[in-house]
């Protein structure tokens, strides 16, 4: 949590380096103030308790009260939530507190609208390391508020192998085994396939999940029957199916009938555009 | 420029807060590689200063040669960059890297747009304070390479006058006066009016520049004239007119033709979607 | 403020890395202590909100009751502020409060002595950037302090083309030209003149303000007469005159006199003497 | 070395948070310069490692030559440095660099002017914590190069038992066995004495120095006499005494005369005024 | 890399917070020295590339040239690196590059007996989380250099339920189903059981491993031959076994000989005794 | 303090860069809980306000209430603290807090066993700077928790001239002369003897202390012989005399029966295994 602070004291700095000289002007320092948080277009809320954040830093005295839930669709006009305070720390806490819910709310919103598409299908929508630097920890909260699963978090916590190592290993099999003697025996293997040649190659070295990248629907149908026919005739569990790659509201659907387990998205987090968020002083 | 390797040391931090298990089980130290940056589709390049610095950090013999100018347009398929250094680094940093030459590259390609829009009426195309916290910096500057010019950088380098200031000192006027005597002799200062009669008023304080805010075109033009009239009354130069709300790349061309001076747009930054760019190792 | 802690956590670790030896060997942990800080000099009192915070950042119970307002003058042997908290937290802290009460006290002090010289001739005394690296938002809230004003506040936020400016740029008009067409609209320009022909070349620019740098009186006698009559010959409104440049307490009453608006003073920050102030344990 | 890189970046970044607006408008990226810093008074020079770092952290190719070493009496005109690199970075660092320079010079001339007062006697110049917090290390540096010498660097590191400590222990003879008992065996004691009688109460504890602090010249007269003869009478090695409070130019010498060892002047680091030293652009 | 840096800098400066005063009035900056860092005991070499970092960070031409690769076993006696530099930076760095060398040389040592012990059963020894707070990185990495393998890095790369967690859930196969939800695909599941029946019950949840935590060698032999069997019952791949608590070097041979396939040792890096590593001027 | 917190916070963040994923999945965000913190060897009990920052920094409404005092000796199955606040903040802190607290208990249990072999013969025991960097400020702590005494902190807080240094100054005598030309009048002087005949050149220079380094228990007794001597025959205070060097638990009480002052012992804080303490939830 204390990163938390540390990433909003730096917003507040890069906001007014010495002061907020028009507020500081113009507002009295202890006139107090309310405002409310209202939503100017429908979509799912993320990211009160950050706003929240922002103004009791500068005011310990400030409250800011939800009236949504995290991860809630709220139509247009909604009050979403009060702020009360100082009325100096409203205005200038105002557009960081903004910045941060509006963006979340964004990928929230976009979220949910992929996983409603597939939520009939029993598949999950997946973020990915297409994040903004240092928001990822928000950014895939925000993911999971609408309703999307998270991907590994980073390099560290989960492997998955690349076109660019198998090359550099010279072969799948071999980039899977040099992986395989060197990591901690909690985590599994990725790896991901440009071909159902390499799909087979995946499945011969028993890895815990294949990541179709790039695949037309007709290619993802075919991995799916050879990774069903594989796993029937060695009477073992598949791996899991991804998808990755060119995925769009328009086409979602149709991959998640595929019968593959996951798809993962980078437009979540890369694209997803602001949801208008204001906040009106009372 | 120090906080630019700040940042770029968090995000890889970030992206591998205990080392890239994958890479680091496949790819031996020394191995080199190069890569080439491939746009994958149309837009306006920005960010590959960052970028270079990304793999340097990782390997000081890194290079990063760009094959585009910062700002240039270029269409899918373009190669942007040349990437030379150790294969390690390169897929280590491949992922931050082009997280922030995609952000900063769709805000430049999103600017573009709106001021290849509004050029020939001689209005510029200003960004806003709506920015993601802690890219301020850099999304200005993608900004400008869009073609864009910034409006202040935060708030404590340029006076505007909103709503809640005017509230919080009683009228226009009275907010007006406590600026003027506080803040230094050189800034100037700017006042959002919401109606017809508050840009008359904005006037007789002789403020600096006046923002129109959310008004209908019928009401730009109104304030056009009444500006005009008021100049030619008192024989003095006019305030810069400043328009922002609501504004797309449908209606930015018509509020162009109003005669104000500056479109304020926060869309360029909050919702710029990234520009598809990959990295492909040879 | 969060700097502001962060700045006297760090002076409180530089007076004391390991500890203060004497006194954690003499005073017990849980003894209470009352301390008056007293102005050992006349002066202007700046700075015990910061006092306050080093005691309580090494007491959270303690407590620091200021005795006078910021700004205030007082006469030796005032008790300006009192001192409750535990015995060990007051003499560990002393040196530190101290040592911050007393520069800023010492800068307002000066800025008094100047604003008090020019005050009947309706002229400001400004601060400039010769300012101790890092505190400049300190010291130059101890000119607002000791009644001046406060010039821009850095690079970034107000526009001074100075001499190597000029050079650089060819010539002053050129200068103008090249920063008009870059900064952000809410910003005015300031051009250091060298001589009365530059300051009629300035005029022709339209700047607005005017900085007469080591002038001398009749220098600057002439340097209003010129800007008056331009001013009266366009129908204009004139720039701002401001003089800097070996300003000290015996001529600075003639300078104001002259017509000029603001005169800016290196002094006040750079060379004001402390003003002595000790903490007394009752 | 490298806190000090640190503080240098912090000062740029302070006087620069986003840009020299100035500046980047008018001069091209890489564009050389050349400049001089020159002394515009007579002082002892101190300082100019850190104004070679400014540039250097600003621009890696560039410059500062010294003309003159580190505690040099110059004269009013010296030129005292050379610096060469992009004109940019001299303009951008100039005001950062000088601020560093002028201060520690005024603090080097100052201490020489005591240090010289003194000299013939065999009297040392120290100075004390009365420092601008966060610039210790920096204005002890200056105290040496002005010829004085340093007194303990903090509270860790030496012990010094003053009025508070006494009267917390109960008696002097107290506070000094409580000290004894818990400090480290390289670790001298030294007591301030407020009176003849805690002279003589220190020279029966055995003290390795005693702080004479705000006694008059008579009484420093008997002090000394006091502690020579106790010193004759028991066959042991007097203690060092050190002479504090009131001290000033007139003065100095006087006290110097008087047998004591030590004269510490708050002054050398707290009141000392800046040295006048500009850059000149050639 | 560059936390390395910054660890090795903080440890630099608490060891000569103002520098080191012997060396400074002893050592002219300039002189040159050599010196060789010597094992005083047999063991395994760790670390010489931080004490490398340590003397090029106090002085930039310092060179260490290692004599021995890391993990090399050395005897008493051998030269295991040569450093040359300024004799200034020798001094000062020796005790914080050699407390790197001799807790990390340690920490190698001791693991290397360990995995001496099991190799002829191609048991693998593994650390734990039991390391010094921020020394997890450099601790592992001494594991793998004594030629122990690294368990999970820390709590958010792994999953391994503990006794409390299974009291949180309910039950243990509740607590697996809570944990299933929850994380990412890439992630295995293991579970420390206190019992045999909860080894049975580990099993029917599918779990990738299982910790037998505190086993008399009995309990493990039993634990052993459960799996197996469950394992052949069920024609599935068994999951791996883990052994913890109250190992050493006494016992551990035989804890290996059970069948099971990780030994995970606190001592490792809890508990190793520094190896004697002394540098020589020469 | 603060730097304490610091400290914490980057262990906790070390133990859980993304969140501890097992906890989070099976642990409701609001159940409380209680743990027992216990000793599972006879020790010395030191670090217990580190564990308990560690839980209020996770939960503030977090308490840990110490059974023991710090330093005081406990028997295996001795419950030192209580736990009580958020189940999730418990076991998200122990390994931490655990870590801290084993550590530094082991330190302290280390310490007591020397102290206690040397304690009737009025001997001290004392620390060294072989500590972890970063702790030497606790484990010194840990050392006094033990009954020891603290050597200097740092290489600024005492001087201790050891071989290199008076090889690089020609003759230890030299190098006494130059170290007290330029050290502060409130530090000592040590010298590190190699041999009896730097004892004797030691004694002439008047040093404060003298270490007998890796001197045989027949030299130590020469050389208190030899420095008795060289007192009477002055009649002067003997230096003090310490011992270091291949102390350990059989031969450290030989050494303090020969008549010196002070046995410096590393493996204090180098090699002191840990003691093992556990947390039971209740």
């Amino acid at each position: 949590m204390q990163w938390l602070n540390g990433l909003i004291l730096q917003a507040l700095h890069e906001d007014a380096p010495f002061g907020d000289i028009t507020t500081e002007a113009i507002v009295p320092e202890n006139v107090q103030g309310n405002a409310v948080m209202i939503a100017k277009q429908d979509g799912v809320i993320c990211g009160l308790h950050i706003a929240a954040k922002v103004f009791t830093l500068l005011d310990p005295e400030a409250t800011l009260e939800a009236r949504v839930g995290e991860g809630e669709k709220v139509e247009v006009g909604k009050i979403i939530a009060e702020v009360r305070g100082k009325l100096k720390a409203i205005l200038v806490g105002e557009r960081t507190a903004l910045n941060f819910v509006q963006r979340l709310s964004g990928i929230a919103t976009l979220t949910r609208k992929f996983v409603d598409k597939v939520a009939p299908y029993g598949v999950k929508i997946a973020d990915t390391r297409k994040t903004t630097p240092l928001y990822r920890a928000l950014e895939k909260y925000a993911v999971r508020c609408g309703g999307g699963v998270n991907h590994r978090f980073s390099l560290s916590d989960g492997v998955l192998i690349k076109d660019n190592h198998i090359r550099a290993a010279g072969s799948l099999t071999e980039a899977v085994r040099r992986v395989r003697a060197r990591i901690h025996h909690l985590l599994r293997i990725e790896v991901e396939a440009q071909s159902l040649a390499q799909v087979e190659e995946a499945l011969e070295c028993n890895v815990d999940a294949i990541l179709l990248d790039n695949f037309s629907l007709d290619e993802i149908r075919n991995a799916v029957q050879i990774v069903r026919e594989w796993s029937q005739r060695r009477g073992k569990q598949r791996p899991l199916l991804e998808v990755s790659g060119g995925v769009n509201l328009e086409n979602v659907e149709s991959i998640a009938q595929t019968g593959i387990d996951i798809i993962s998205v980078g437009a979540l987090t890369h694209s997803a555009p602001a949801l208008d968020v204001s906040l009106e002083i009372e």
